[in-house]
């Protein structure tokens, strides 16, 4: 039975009809768990509204009954900002039936998306004509663009095209109390007032729920390359990265950094998958040029970069990638680095960013403090070098237990953040604070940065009803 | 005699000595009024503090005292955002004393610096590590990075780097208070709550006051080439404009549109232009490719574009610049518009901005209504085409009387704004509001958005002492 009370039962019944209210325990289980069953909570139900109206006359119904809600998209987060709490008193907002493409305005270069619409949906929408939308992750097939809105998604083609923050134009927002704001203009230059978008985007679900947005399409990428490289050092990335960007500049369009214990665990425990050289290198690097132009001399580029990197010992090796299947093979290298950790016990995963120039000695200091304080532990770095954004988990010493080595999860994250902090860093580069981080924010942002913050809230959020206890 | 409680005044001249506080009527004519003398105040004092800590006392001193504060930068700006009002009672804040580059980190692709340093230096010191700062517009050599903060300065390569704010990583703000927050971040990625610096950019001063600043920095441009183009309609340059992004991508930095009469006002009044085509057309185009590549064959690729654009009569005819002399004619051209149409009596400026998929139909609309209600106004219509952003002037009709034409001016504006609303568009694109806007504003956006304005006014700002009676 429902915590709720009868006629809000009754009136969230007649918003959004019967094949929008989950009370049944077992069909609401998919909705109280993240996809990696990291965060597990209870709900007094779960409601699926269909169109931004019936979003709003929810959210109605709801303030004005003082019922909290926790919005939630596709459940992909890493830090379980779309899952209630344990209390049972919270009610799920599920999105994902708000899934119309509103428009597609090729002239205009935008794309206007319900909250529920899957990020590859949108991709395929701006292929269909002849555009991109480049916001690119490994959720992308099943991740919503109201969660990318709501966490502010990175990715790997931030180098080039920046955050989901950057790729919006325009939103349309339901407020707490229910009422809809049409911030859905589709103008790149807009300068009449405060920019109310920037304050939604990122939020996640704290201050609002975001229904719809007007999304930036750029021109169809027509020829692209892609190599993998061997290098000496974190520094000879950071050295190559910057020589990769003056010389091809906007075509540079990826390059994500690799330990050697990244991808031998890959190479371990993902089916299909072969190191592209005979010999072991401590650091790779995957490269990827892109171009409008359907037969830009991309790899002439990447030679004229590389041969200058290897003369000066930046570049240890490389491969160019000569087919399709290449291309897939070297991304999967890359992009099973998360699934293989957890073959090796559990996986502490940070999510850190500091400015690019620092990366090479946050990794020396992150990497020689862990050792001494836990000596044996595996550290799987890896991470987009453009953005200064490392994903730097941790693994136990081969051969030690779960339990002993969970026990100083907490103490390892510190360690770990209180680096990050002295390289002027984030705790969080493109996974927000959800429930995971929002203690940790609370000691390493500045207090007057927090205060705004809770005063913020506080404005459009009075009876602190929207997703609580996240973020803040 | 200042208006101000001798104390504060005392206590001011403590914090900036005596080189920082202006009372002589004639030494602070120079603070009370823009530089086209547009708009006109008076003033209780003129304080110049030398370092944000000084702005943050000068702050405090004056939110104890309950005195209101006009913060001003370069004095550029078109719409009266930094200029008092006529009661004597407000204290002008200049920041043109903060002029330390305080930091440039090549290999973050960053530099930290403070509100009064001018754009063009900027400029300068990203182009000697080998970087570009890529904000761009008529006034760079006087205006200041603090004032291209406070009103989210465009310009002319928006198309492809955005506006101030997508150029900005991190903001140190004085707040209404003295308290002087730091979020002078590097960080391309950082999702740690409620993203703060985009409220205060953009927000012209009215809820605190950006000191200092961490800016994005871009490979340094080796290759650019420069086209004038003649076309029979807006349409095509729309069209135009659709084919060459598609072409070209990032390398398209620049796409200017002009109507005839605009470039005729140039050809009338600014010495030393001359028409690049011997037949006169009804509008043109300046486009500028350009490209990390020292030797980018962006020459071909233009003529690859143009010549699908003759075949289609999208261009009329092309001129490509072959020397830097005729580079500099060209910008000359557009970037004369401005001061040739004040030759011919009062000019009536609307920066408006609408879908790119509408400017010929909102010109098209803006021109029949405008000729109908007002016949013989001369239209001055150019602008940004990537950003959907026109520069919609009106001049009186030949012959005819400056002060009936300028009574017509709140006419005219509204007609145009109706036509500009109609197509979902912005009646500032890159402006602001100041004083200027600012009833405009009240009657074309959404009440609820300037419920949410307001409401993050009082919040942030309670007693109101932050430029008031600008922007809200």
């Amino acid at each position: 039975m429902s915590h709720l009370p009868a006629e809000l039962l009754r009136t969230l019944g007649e918003i959004v009809g019967p094949a929008g209210l989950i009370d049944d325990p077992a069909a609401m289980q998919a909705y109280l768990s993240d996809w990696r069953n990291a965060y597990r909570g209870r709900a007094a139900l779960v409601v699926r509204p269909a169109s931004a109206e019936e979003v709003a006359a929810v959210v109605r119904a709801c303030y004005q009954a003082g019922v909290p809600l926790v919005p939630q998209g596709g459940n992909t987060g890493l830090c379980g900002g779309s899952i209630p709490d344990d209390s049972g008193h919270q009610v799920v907002l599920s999105l994902t039936r708000l899934t119309r493409i509103r428009d597609v305005d090729a002239g205009n270069e935008t794309i206007t998306v319900e909250a529920g619409v899957v990020l590859q949906q949108v991709q395929e929408a701006a292929a269909a004509v002849g555009r991109q939308f480049p916001l690119s992750l490994g959720a992308e097939g099943s991740c919503t663009i109201g969660g990318n809105l709501a966490t502010n998604a990175g990715g790997t083609a931030v180098l080039r095209y920046g955050n989901m923050r950057d790729l919006t134009l325009g939103v349309e927002v339901v407020l707490p109390d229910g009422r809809l704001w049409n911030g859905l203009r589709g103008l790149r230059k807009d300068n009449t007032g405060y920019d109310l978008k920037h304050l939604f985007i990122g939020s996640e679900g704290t201050l609002g729920i975001i229904t719809a947005a007007v999304l930036k399409l750029y021109p169809a990428v027509r020829s692209r390359t892609t190599a993998w490289v061997a290098l000496p050092s974190p520094q000879a990335a950071v050295a190559l990265i910057g020589r990769m960007r003056a010389l091809c500049g906007d075509r540079l369009t990826g390059f994500e950094l690799m330990s050697r214990q990244s991808v031998a665990f890959v190479l371990r425990h993902v089916p299909g998958c072969s190191d592209p050289f005979v010999e072991e290198h401590p650091w790779y690097v995957l490269i990827e040029l892109s171009d409008t132009l359907p037969e830009a001399p991309l790899n002439a580029m990447l030679e004229t970069g590389l041969g200058a990197a290897f003369e000066q010992g930046e570049a240890l090796d490389a491969v160019v990638a000569s087919s399709e299947a290449q291309v897939s093979a070297l991304w999967k290298l890359r992009e099973g680095i998360s699934e293989a950790q957890n073959h090796e016990g559990p996986s502490l995963k940070h999510d850190i960013s500091v400015p690019v120039s620092s990366i090479a000695a946050f990794i020396a200091q992150a990497d020689e403090r862990l050792q001494q304080a836990f000596p044996g532990v595996r550290i799987v770095c890896y991470g987009h070098v453009g953005d200064g954004n490392l994903h730097y988990n941790i693994s136990k010493p081969v051969g030690s237990e779960d339990e002993p080595f969970r026990a100083q999860a907490e103490a390892i994250m510190y360690l770990i953040y209180d680096v990050t902090q002295a390289f002027a860093g984030s705790i969080s580069a493109e996974h927000g604070l959800g429930q995971a981080k929002r203690e940790a924010a609370r000691r390493y942002k500045d207090p007057l940065e927090l205060e705004l913050m809770r005063s913020l809230k506080q404005t459009l959020d009075p009876t602190g009803l929207m997703n609580p206890g996240k973020l803040l």
